[in-house]
């Protein structure tokens, strides 16, 4: 299931900013990224081609789930991404619920810097494939209010070797607030990439 | 509920952990921090005071509850905390379940900023009462297996006016695995603190 389509628990704000981005998509500048809980249930197997000496608990991969996906409709992460290959951009829309509360009455730092992560993180895996947070940098500017509707602007700065910078900025929807601003340093695990036939452009697209 | 003390999904080496640090707390030099799911239900008027113009959404505070403490039992963010006031120091034991997936077979990077923001957070709380994190650098160095048990160290560095400097690094159990190091920057509410008498230490210490 897309978990990145509407659902009730979808505010107005958050459906109209939703419908807007369906709206860019029909000329193909936009494109809908599809977003689902357990694409990434893959074999132990495979796995331990990329990090060979990791102590993985195979029993316990099977239950593996994408994380901000695991909350029940409305009360945790809520979210859809939109890409500008044109631009490499990605925005994000994202309510995030009342099972995310940090200080009283507000988002906490882990969860907003879950969903930075997850959109830097699909906009380096669309420009250079498989790609590892390295390093992560966030500046919290004030905080978001429980229940709201925030828009993350992400975007590739600058690619060096293996290495990709990017940055990101979250702001109200009337873009009057900016309530955080971060970059991130992306390692592209490409070579890798190559050298495995059986990795699907499917599979790296379905985070 | 105290959700910081062992359960049946905690891993022997989890448990060890936990036990070699309860030992340690018996002469004092280090304290047990207990953990609640909903420690901050507040109403919403004493939120307001401390960000006045916050768009705050009533009937959805009431709901509110502490992001990491928001999994089943094992499912998500196993983690209990002890704090050595001597040294301004707090180390977290964290095991993470499987809906906490990144990549696959691995912890999502927002999960490792979650627990890192949690654990510097409270150092900076105990060290300088209401805090408010301005600034998270993260390097992730290799990537965290699933359902494994590691270790968070996260000590102040220096206290400038308001400001706190934190860091911490995240390890294997047997120290052997550097996984992460970060650094904060946390700013000092306490201006307000001490102007709100109704705000008591338990209040403080129930995050």
């Amino acid at each position: 299931m897309d978990l990145s389509l509407p659902n009730p628990s979808w505010s107005k704000d958050m459906r109209l900013l939703f419908d807007q981005f369906m709206k860019k998509s029909e000329d193909g500048s936009w494109k809908h990224l599809p977003s689902y809980k357990n694409k990434f249930s893959r074999r132990i197997e495979d796995i331990k081609v990329f990090f060979p000496d990791a102590k993985l608990i195979k029993e316990k991969i099977s239950q593996a789930q994408l994380f901000p996906r695991n909350f029940e409709e409305g009360l945790g992460f809520e979210y859809a991404m939109f890409h500008n290959h044109a631009e490499d951009r990605t925005v994000c829309i994202f309510q995030g619920g009342p099972y995310l509360q940090g200080a009283p009455g507000f988002l906490h730092g882990g969860a907003i810097a879950t969903m930075i992560d997850s959109t830097l993180g699909m906009t380096a895996l669309i420009a250079g494939g498989i790609v590892m947070t390295a390093n992560l940098n966030i500046n919290f500017k004030r905080p978001i209010p429980l229940c709201s509707v925030v828009v993350i602007n992400s975007q590739v700065d600058k690619v060096e070797g293996r290495k990709l910078f990017l940055s990101c900025n979250i702001r109200s929807v009337d873009e009057q607030t900016l309530y955080s601003e971060a970059t991130s340093k992306n390692l592209c695990l490409f070579w890798v990439w190559f050298s495995l036939s059986y990795i699907s452009l499917g599979f790296v697209f379905g985070v």
